[in-house]
């Protein structure tokens, strides 16, 4: 069974999981997504392949779980790093701290199409998968050992998508997670100073300026954050101030799909097919209405590999200037 | 020219760096190293191929700089990442903040052998590669606007190593990087609690519990640490409490000289030739003498890749139990 264990300087929660494939980790090496996609688990007619749905969705009202003609289709993760069943009791392990990895782990299936990407999904798919989200992240509230949800996606083997068809990954955990705890603290802080939120005042800054939007909407705004991280990191924020994503309105929705194909649209046309990973950051569970806490998405090519800088420092080298990036992207 | 830029909600500097190849970012692919050495800059005989020598080690007591014959040579990184020139004066640019990138960035030209492995490399000349880093640091110890000094070293192209040629890399900072930040804040703490240095007592830790030790001498130890975010992270300690990297002795030099070869040799021996990264992580420049940080060496071979969930979270999935990792290790 996975465990969580802490880091005693610094604090970091890591987890073990040795159930995973120890002999590829041994002997590491770029893989290849297999040629053959008959045997694909997430395509029409293999649902068989994959554990019973938690959710799907379809235009065939009299479609049966399990069965074919679904446009969404959410289920457990076959290894997931985190398991429903397991005790929340920090134990301590000679000088250290460790708990059971118990939480969630539920695998999104973004589209029926193997090689569909995400610059082609047209806007109703993206609101289905936004939706199969909100409706997980909703029932999984009620599970009061969970202190947050991270909804996330990678596409390409460099992001570490272990399958080639489209999906996306929702982990549920029973802490908060450290970058969330650092983003938190630091958004507190500055509301401390000027009793407003950072990250609306980033989006008045950035109207502002200008030189680093890539998009807008009547809801969001697509951009290329000031001190970004990575070549082409892309933040889409609602304009209003929200703290948690599951409380999106309809309306609201429609224009964070209409604004995430147009992202995609835009980084595909720019660059050569990249690997790329997305996340969504809200608030924790259990700090609901938060002031100075507000959604976002943040989108990352794969475009760069960290090494030992990164890991000794923390720091991130990026080579592209975010003002530059955002231009090629706004007029892509 | 390179700048500093400040995340606004976690406070993270980020090297924002144009200078570097925008075009191979944009289009990403594996590459691979030239299949010619004989114009490798970092070889004997190519010394024209570089900036002029900071410092270079020789066994010919008549050698002329910048001149073959060399065992260890350290040079400037003809592109750095940090400058010598430049200002310390902090900016605003609209709500945000920014600073020139000052420092230094110098490359150690580890051996003359083009092809030879960290696991191959003698004991000497391990002396002599850390001997330059230090002979490094206390020289740049004088340039009173540096903060913190990075030694660290990327192998193979999953982690990042642009030559083949190995080399390490110095980079001296303004400032005092996230990463070191936090050690020492949670060193600190555990120190206000319990009066004793969180490493030190690791150690004993360790030396108690036996699982995670890959090996030891008189003056250093080497163990997987038990929150290991990477599968054989391994790190070197020395068994005294010394904060401060270029305080060793000629006596702890030659022991870590052995050490470290050791634990080259067996991860060679135990890994299939991976891409890896070591750094050395130190007290900040103005920080001498504390008594709650204990510098100490991180070795993180590049197995697994990082994507949406550890860039969401700062949590790390490690398929390896580090006590398997230490068991491989010891055994090797």
């Amino acid at each position: 069974m996975p465990e969580f264990r802490r880091d005693p300087v610094i604090g970091r929660w890591v987890i073990i999981d040795p159930s995973r494939n120890f002999k590829k980790v041994m002997h590491s090496s770029e893989e290849e997504y297999p040629k053959d996609t008959s045997k694909c688990p997430f395509c029409h007619g293999n649902e068989n392949m994959t554990r019973p749905e938690i959710l799907a969705y379809s235009n065939n009202p009299h479609r049966h779980p399990n069965s074919k003609d679904w446009t969404v289709r959410v289920i457990p993760n076959n290894k997931p790093v985190l398991e429903i069943e397991g005790s929340l009791k920090r134990r301590g392990d000679g000088m250290y701290d460790k708990m059971d990895a118990v939480g969630a782990h539920e695998i999104i299936i973004d589209t029926p199409q193997h090689h569909q990407r995400f610059g082609d999904v047209n806007e109703k798919q993206y609101e289905n998968v936004f939706s199969a989200i909100i409706e997980r992240i909703k029932d999984l509230r009620k599970d009061s050992r969970l202190e947050y949800i991270l909804a996330f996606k990678n596409y390409g083997i460099s992001a570490n998508a272990v399958f080639e068809h489209p999906y996306s990954q929702l982990i549920a955990m029973p802490i908060v997670p450290k970058r969330v705890r650092e983003e938190i603290a630091g958004a507190e802080n500055y509301f401390k100073y000027r009793e407003r939120c950072v990250f609306c005042d980033i989006i008045a800054n950035e109207i502002a300026a200008e030189t680093r939007i890539v998009q807008e909407n009547d809801d969001f705004i697509a951009l290329c954050p000031y001190a970004s991280r990575y070549p082409f990191e892309t933040w889409i924020l609602p304009k209003g101030h929200h703290p948690d994503f599951d409380s999106i309105s309809q309306k609201e929705l429609k224009n964070l799909s209409k604004m995430t194909k147009s992202v995609f649209e835009k980084l595909y046309s720019v660059l050569d097919n990249p690997s790329w990973s997305a996340l969504i950051h809200t608030s924790p569970l259990k700090e609901k209405n938060l002031q100075y806490y507000h959604w976002h998405i943040e989108v990352i090519p794969k475009l760069t590999k960290t090494a030992g800088f990164e890991w000794g420092t923390g720091l991130y080298v990026n080579p592209v200037l975010p003002e530059e990036a955002a231009k090629y992207l706004r007029e892509a």
